[in-house]
């Protein structure tokens, strides 16, 4: 949604839901995009949870389905020795992108970004920076969705803050759902699944720990689920403001 | 740093450190911003701590000193009665802004981010986007340092989904310090004071808990202190990669 302008609106879970959808994007330089990355071979499909191989200094839009962002930690408190016969590398969920928006990969240690195609039939399409060089406009769009992306994050490192791990748990959901939730039969729902070992992944919990704690905001009536386990927010939360 | 350009060079704590004076800016542009900040009376300076009034929808440029960035969350898994009679809100510490650096505010249940003076003698200049239609090459700058500094943020969400609070603490503080370290006589030192409140209420912790692990990481030389308390890094853990 990269005509999305900011500030951000109240009310975003539904008013960005309602531009989700490809269609949205102003149809001429979106699709002049795609003519040139299929003449070109710069687009790709890829299979859920496929690794895309993307590098820096290249650019990289979502074309279909969504991609998840993930960061591997290298620095570890323990000692050296300890670390080095270490295989399993901590990965920490970041987010989504989804159809329409951009995104950017710079290699950097102590921790190294990822992204995966979350769902099936997830297209990307690249370019370098310079591409965009015939679209000066869409570069403004495409910042301005980093802008935006950038906001985001900060609204996330918010509530990753808070002490208590359920307050972490719920305010992430929270802000999840808000950008990505489309209406359902009650309130909003995240359109794609996410395991409770993502999701710890993401909060600095574990999985029998998010387990745990999402039992108790379904209790609470804080959240539910749906069809085939996506988390749900009744719609007095996500509006509550 | 605006004119650093991304991807992100390896040895950043260096290599920034160099480039984070003032002095560093393209002279020309940044000085006529400043001429044109004072002559409309768009530029102000204040002390350590005090709030920073920042709107959505204005673009605000740090000219001296340093910023910092805080987020409150409204969010909470206790039951709404309790939350209204709590009055103390959780504030989460979000990072610095620092010279030449650009930030923005955008307003956003349920989480609200607000800015304060980190340091005293900190001054601010701010103004609308479209100011920047005369110095489109800025505006270019601009967002390029938002494009970074959402990377940064992603980097930083990483060490926040590790489950140790020890790796969570360890993680932030060296990304703060390859971000903000300037060389000392062993390693890197982050130039800013940090209280462990603040520290916690970045990694999700407490003042209690920052302290005690903090201790741990000294005992095993993964930091130091120097002078009037500021955190640093021996130079061979900032550039191992």
């Amino acid at each position: 949604m990269l005509q999305q302008s900011l500030p951000v609106q109240p009310n975003s879970a539904s008013s960005e839901a309602s531009v989700s959808s490809e269609s949205a994007r102003p149809f001429l330089t979106w699709q002049r995009i795609l003519d040139w990355a299929q003449e070109h071979y710069r687009c790709r499909p890829f299979s859920k949870d496929e690794k895309i191989p993307a590098r820096p200094g290249l650019l990289y839009l979502v074309q279909r389905g969504a991609v998840r962002m993930v960061g591997v930690a290298q620095v570890s408190a323990t000692s050296r020795s300890a670390r080095a016969t270490n295989t399993t590398a901590e990965e920490a969920f970041l987010g989504f992108v989804g159809a329409g928006q951009p995104f950017e990969i710079v290699a950097q240690s102590p921790f190294t970004l990822h992204s995966y195609a979350h769902v099936d039939q997830t297209s990307v399409v690249w370019m370098y920076w310079h591409d965009l060089d015939n679209w000066p406009h869409f570069r403004r769009e495409v910042l301005d969705a980093f802008r935006y992306q950038h906001q985001r994050k900060l609204l996330w490192l918010s509530t990753l803050g808070q002490r208590r791990t359920i307050d972490r748990l719920l305010g992430f959901l929270t802000l999840l759902i808000e950008e990505y939730g489309e209406p359902a039969e009650q309130g909003y729902c995240l359109p794609w699944t996410l395991t409770h070992a993502q999701i710890g992944s993401a909060i600095g919990s574990t999985r029998v720990t998010v387990t745990r704690l999402m039992g108790k905001l379904r209790q609470r009536g804080l959240i539910h689920t749906q069809d085939d386990n996506l988390i749900c927010l009744p719609g007095d939360i996500t509006l509550r403001r």
